[in-house]
């Protein structure tokens, strides 16, 4: 089996040599910029993962996992105008760096860029790959809307908040999984669990993320910690807050929620006190394990060799004890 | 042959059916909301009608013709976000009634759910219609971004101008024409010969309206006449005039172009006057009649029974004389 940084080298290679038309060029060159700014290419190294664990040259997956790339890219291009980013991976965005219009038109073109590579598979794929990518994006777009929503309002539960990171997030990491199982040669059923494992893995990660914001050592988390208490995010960690909090907590609760002018060690001190005197940390661990649980239970019923599995079971434990 | 108007029924009933999911809702209800405010279904209409000219069922081709619809609606809400647009058929466009984000994810969803609908057509035609949507989308994009470049730039001719009306209107008449040929049975070759007619006679069919905009008779224009000139707008008249145009013409030209407070009759008087002098219809008038003579080239050139080329013979002049 490949090792994920070689898959995650070969997709960087490959993104830097995609080509674009030269015009117009306020069309294109956003679309190399963005794609230019880096990450760890896990969505689309996740694709050539899953081709090779089945067998299949994950060559004949480059271009499906090409698109999963420059489709989240499209998202995040559009993203960034909708929260008003100034910058990406350190850089100045699309929007701020041309103009909004051209952000919202390369993010269409991008879109478009996304299906011309995601065709590129073998005949009887076709129909199969294009439903789980629709699907997938359509998920994306449910999930961002669901999460602006989130932000205007103060009456949302943990329920729907599950489901909006699950939309967001997970389902392109599940639909990243399947599309490559099946250009590996996997069964239906199979590609199936793969992506069930891929979902639920990407929820468990994502209320991992929630917790090292605020519980991460701050050596290794490479963000400031407590960025989603100064910035009033609703997290799992919150929400579990306000359900629990007696009325003198929520009293204290939204008193930080509320302020205007605050100096954010005293506010990331107040909070994670509320936080750890509920034991909402205790909550989204338990919440956690329970979609780590799911994603092994799925990982086990997969029809591949042991040592395969194995490949896949050391990979989820990397992530879900990565303290950064 | 079924008639036109019979085929524009058709399509805004199934537009009317179209259904989408009810969660999250400002996600959707802008979808259906865009879709409901009309419009003459010209493209998808098109698209039934040459399935129906090759002798094919145009309810196989209902999906992919709402699918050109569904295009062509979200480029509408995104065209509308990027030109600050207030009213779209005379009622209050997407991102004014909900707001900007919305506009962009709603448009988003939109485009991945035309994709969804292009896709519904029998296996051996999937990658062919696939491959000719794309090409037309990411035409589309490439002639609203140089479009929108143009209202920027003092240097613009005549020969962009026409690539990018070919670009951002005319292909994807040819596409909606190509695509139904391909559904209703036709070759390769025909459905190709059928899109060059379309292609060719939209962009006709633009200089038309660019005409028409200063020389129609008002009474049958149904838009302010010199509507083009009050804006400023680079139509083929305007670009004609400015390349003709000797010193003291351009002189006069610029002033009304760089006009902040005007009377609109005065302005649209004077700058007519110019074209006049000019002999600027002309130029549009031969030009159009070029584009429309290839248009009924590649039409002769089609493999059909003669009552059908009539028939589309027609269809081109009524939308080439027509005065509204």
């Amino acid at each position: 089996m490949k090792k994920l940084e070689d898959l995650q080298e070969m997709i960087s290679e490959a993104v830097e040599k995609l080509a674009f038309p030269g015009y117009p060029a306020a069309l294109y060159e956003p679309i190399t910029y963005i794609l230019s700014l880096g990450g760890k290419r896990m969505r689309p190294a996740l694709l050539l993962m899953a081709c090779d664990l089945f067998g299949g040259d994950v060559n004949a997956a480059m271009p499906p996992a090409l698109a999963i790339e420059v489709f989240h890219n499209f998202t995040l291009m559009h993203d960034d105008i909708m929260d008003n980013a100034p910058l990406r991976r350190g850089s100045i965005t699309v929007h701020e760096k041309w103009n909004q219009n051209v952000g919202i038109l390369s993010g269409d073109v991008m879109l478009i860029e996304g299906y011309k590579l995601m065709m590129q598979v073998k005949e009887h794929l076709l129909r199969p790959i294009m439903n789980i990518f629709n699907e997938t994006a359509v998920s994306v777009c449910e999930g961002q809307q669901i999460d602006m929503e989130f932000e205007q309002r103060n009456d949302a539960g943990i329920d729907e908040y599950l489901n909006m990171i699950r939309l967001k997030t997970a389902v392109v990491l599940g639909g990243a999984l399947k599309i490559g199982a099946l250009i590996g040669g996997a069964g239906q059923a199979d590609a199936d669990l793969l992506s069930s494992f891929g979902v639920h893995l990407g929820v468990a990660f994502q209320l991992q993320d929630d917790i090292l914001d605020v519980y991460g050592d701050p050596e290794k988390f490479g963000k400031q910690v407590g960025g989603d208490i100064i910035a009033n995010k609703k997290t799992y960690l919150l929400l579990k807050a306000l359900e629990l909090a007696d009325e003198r907590q929520r009293a204290a609760l939204d008193q930080q929620l509320g302020l205007k002018q605050f100096d954010n060690n005293t506010k990331v001190g107040a909070v994670t006190a509320l936080y750890n005197a509920l034991d909402v940390r205790r909550y989204a661990e338990e919440t956690m394990q329970a979609y780590a649980e799911k994603a092994f239970a799925a990982l086990d019923a997969i029809n591949l060799p042991e040592a395969h599995k194995q490949y896949l079971r050391d990979f989820a434990d990397g992530l879900l004890v990565r303290e950064n």
